[in-house]
């Protein structure tokens, strides 16, 4: 057990790189408070450009701060240092990176610790509430301050993700992309819970005086290490604190705490919260909890689409498995939201064993630090001058794409369910369709599709499509992939309802190789599957990834008795890359349907 | 939001049936301690019969006491009412219920409130440290003192399981059967976590002066308030807390707390921490939290082996698939460890959105109360003299069945995977084969299986079966299911791994009609499943169960390939009634194949 490698927040706040700015005009709050006046502090990393457009809002999480990496070799980390820098995924070489001070913290900007100007006495417990909505709305101060319009991206990972959520939703076109960790529209009341009982720890402590402790002179240095605690245990996941205590569990440490060090775990959140209160203030600590706890974008589907409905930025949108804080499903809410209104929005579920925590480490760096990477730079591409749309060119020539591509018109905009690396859609892309999606559940297809520019969203099909709405695209595609659908009838009317037409292509079981193989030689049909990733040698009977089998007349037949309309059937020999027209059930090996309901 | 309708533990304890026994003599203690004498405070309910064999000891959770069901119509309900009494699961006409305070605790056995006899003055934390172990040892007393030298079961959850627990291993002659509910072997370091940071809270406050706080006059009531809070979170499930209190998440109850109200979950966790405060003393939460924690049966499946190996009573474990404060998968470890050494052992994860409190819900009680309904049931039948040892006639007559039972000795140990509601085991055990285990997924087979008196364990096959030795069993039986199954290669290296012999029966694509069908009419074939619950009517090609198709063919080829030898084969036109000897690759439609590694 280690007890300072990978925690989420680290002390290191050197002052040299503190900037700070002060707007003297009284800012009334949300909630009704007026402050008199408000100070900014924040740190830059790189170099604005002329044009202004590369500059990219780092939002930090509830007890991080604005030093996101080291200025230089001899700074300090900071706490994003794996993210932010020379040559890595938030390049410093290419963006100019600003990373503020929260409203209400205690690292600079105006918060509870400060001096009220007006009483010469600090704020304390009368420091009013404020909401994310302010504390963007400071953010956004600084960077009209900064002389940028439009950032280039706002990024965030946990209060620092609904930061960055408030920020598309507040200022709609002042932001070109947005990427939002490990959050989501609202907490669970679960986590809320958690959130709750810090604060009765900190309040019921006897040292808090209502507020006024330095007055005192004293901090409610108990109350603030068990919430400290607590925080750090939602932090964490099950997984991750098997691995990081289990193996020493009983073996205490020898510590100078009054908590108890009985459990590796118990040392653990003891030098945690003791630790924890000499870098932290109490006041700021409810006061920004409470503005976390309070953020709602809407507990249903419908609200939550309105509050998301003035959006203009492209979304990347992240969320890790074990994350029990802000639990993906979370994140999937917002997705849905998003996709349902056509806004561009990515996402993916990284699976990890890190819990909350996860955005900081660089377990799933390759990952999720990649796909950020690759965001930025086509949200780069796409912002300036010149730039072409495209990522890399797409190569995939396989023949039912060709034969799928001609039905498509240039103007249709397009789902493509089980999208892959996004081959289809990059082509349709090349070609001059612009209002296209992917839907995908393999992480790394999907850091494929970001790269080429390709907007995707991990998805299993299997579980339908509630997300959208009937027809909402003129063309959805399911290439190659019904085989491998076990509930085809659930699907199958979920496509029909989203998109006006449906391309579906399957292989024929009907095709006369097929049927010989059973009929003379007595052995299951080995079809050569054509999905990505698969290969064709691979796929005996108990090894294809294929779980359905039809042909091309079971699937009329099916059509007929589902009242599914068959528009257009495209019987093709994939490998004389042949249209086939006599008895297509017996000389198709493959065949591509559009149908509708 | 409901304050007070399904929360686990009640503040009833009408003293007027507590029963009292003292034992005189100094308890010496697994950690060294001693205690002077002991009193165990319990109540009991039904009446102890002549054999003194229908003795049924219910052990209570943390805050829980012996007051598990009303004694009249007149009494308060108990916590545990749905399961207690008249008619119910634990059936108070049949059984002699008995239900003991735990030690440590502060509802009448000896505990930290307790007044020491050779001081005059309470305990406090003068109180020596204690173990599950001596919490089992006094319930020991209890039994002794009652005459009763074998108990029909032992049952508890949570606490009360892991109690249970401990009773099947220090008094292994004691108990003919054990059901243990949302327990584990240990606590995972996240629950571990929980108590810590809760004990903290109660050694913090300042009110808690050095646990001699009745000499002050005073109690750690903030502390002890939010340990309870940060408990009942836990006992609760996210799933649980959203139905709960999301619908008015902002609108907080007004209470006269010095805790926040803000939220409805705020209102809930104050009141329930405060009320707490009331009824429970602060020593005795230390006291019985620490014995939790403590409590270790192994950390490695060897260690967790060992310690389980004198266990002799039949078990029944039950863990709900949203408890996270001991996690289903800590009450799997458990079977897999029992499963390991041959003990008779039935497990079942119930899905539930309850929580580790749903053992106390009404939610899923039609399948957790009828388990342990027909447990107790079968439990009593092997206990009583001339009883049958068989539950429900067996009246499955499956073809394939008869013919299976063919194959294995009377004397054979048997592993049936996806064993359904038991029908083939039944048989086998009418038959007169005593070591029988079987493996199933769905919940409602179970139960069936528990009603005929068969061991059964519910895990998905696909995953292996590590739990089991190399040759543990004399045979493994697949029946109809391995054309279900997805990772073929691996469930079948699994078979001959764990049986010195496999049956493996599966439908014969290669059968004349299915041939006829694909060649002749160009359509897939449509398989008649004769899986337990599949209506062959609905086995079209796009929502058959099915998943692989192999002829008899395919089967010997894949055995070639995978060195896995076939000793028999027995090939059957099943609607006939009749085995096949002529070309059986065309004219059987069902395939019986003995094989083995």
């Amino acid at each position: 057990m280690e007890f300072d490698s990978t925690d989420s927040v680290r002390n290191s706040n050197p002052l040299s790189y503190l900037q700070t700015v002060t707007f003297g005009e009284p800012m009334p709050l949300e909630h009704g408070g007026v402050l008199p006046e408000i100070t900014v502090a924040y740190e830059t990393y790189g170099t604005l450009n002329e044009r202004k457009d590369n500059a990219v809002l780092i939002c930090h999480a509830l007890s991080g701060d604005s030093h996101v990496a080291a200025h230089n070799d001899t700074d300090d980390p900071g706490w994003w240092q794996i993210m932010v820098g020379d040559g890595k995924p938030i390049d410093t070489n290419k963006y100019f990176v600003i990373c503020p001070n929260v409203l209400g913290g205690c690292r600079g900007t105006t918060g509870p610790d400060t001096v009220n100007p007006q009483t010469g006495k600090r704020y304390g417990m009368a420091f009013p509430e404020i909401t994310i909505g302010d504390i963007v709305e400071t953010e956004g101060k600084l960077v009209d301050d900064l002389g940028i319009s439009r950032l280039l991206a706002v990024i965030g990972g946990s209060l620092g993700g609904i930061c960055t959520l408030e920020w598309a939703i507040r200022f709609p076109d002042r932001l070109a992309s947005a990427v939002c960790l490990a959050a989501g529209p609202h907490l669970t009341s679960q986590s809320l819970a958690f959130d709750i009982v810090a604060r009765n720890a900190i309040l019921s402590d006897p040292h808090f005086c209502n507020g006024n402790y330095h007055e005192h002179g004293v901090v409610p240095a108990d109350g603030l290490a068990i919430a400290r605690m607590l925080g750090h245990i939602t932090y964490l996941s099950r997984e991750s604190m098997m691995k990081k205590f289990d193996a020493d569990r009983n073996q205490g440490r020898k510590l100078d705490t009054k908590f108890e060090t009985k459990f590796s775990v118990g040392s653990y959140l003891a030098y945690q919260g003791e630790k924890f209160v000499d870098r932290f203030d109490a006041n700021s600590y409810l006061t920004i909890s409470t503005a976390i706890d309070t953020f709602e974008l809407g507990s249903s589907p419908e609200e939550l689409k309105r509050k998301l409905r003035k959006i203009m930025c492209r979304f990347l949108i992240l969320s890790f498995s074990t994350d029990w804080l802000f639990p993906p499903f979370l994140s999937k809410e917002l997705t849905q939201a998003l996709l349902a209104q056509n806004k561009a929005v990515n996402y993916c579920n990284i699976m990890s064993d890190g819990g909350h925590d996860a955005f900081l480490l660089p377990n799933e760096f390759l990952l999720y630090g990649n796909m950020i990477g690759a965001f930025l730079r086509r949200s780069t591409k796409e912002a300036g001058e010149g730039a072409s749309l495209s990522g890399s060119p797409a190569t995939d020539s396989r023949f039912d794409f060709t034969q799928i591509l001609d039905l498509i018109p240039a103007s249709a905009s397009v789902l493509d369910l089980g999208c892959g690396g996004g081959g289809l859609l990059s082509r349709l892309k090349q070609r001059g369709n612009t209002q296209l999606a992917g839907l995908e559940l393999n992480e790394v297809k999907i850091l494929e599709c970001i790269d080429k520019g390709i907007d995707v969203v991990q998805a299993d099909i299997n579980a339908g499509l509630k997300e959208f709405e009937d027809d909402q695209f003129d063309f959805v595609v399911l290439s190659k992939t019904l085989q491998t659908i076990r509930d085809v009838e659930f699907v199958l009317s979920e496509m029909v309802r989203v998109g006006t037409r449906c391309i579906v292509s399957f292989p024929n079981l009907g095709y006369h190789e097929y049927r010989r193989r059973l009929a003379e030689y007595g052995r299951a049909p080995r079809i050569a599957s054509t999905l990505p990733g698969t290969k064709a040698a691979a796929a005996e009977w108990y090894n294809t990834d294929d779980v359905r089998f039809l042909t091309l007349a079971d699937f009329e037949d099916f059509c007929a008795e589902k009242h599914i309309r068959i528009h257009y059937a495209l019987p093709l020999d994939t490998k004389q890359h042949q249209r086939i027209t006599e008895d297509p059930n017996t000389n198709a090996d493959t065949v591509v349907m559009v149908i509708s309901r």
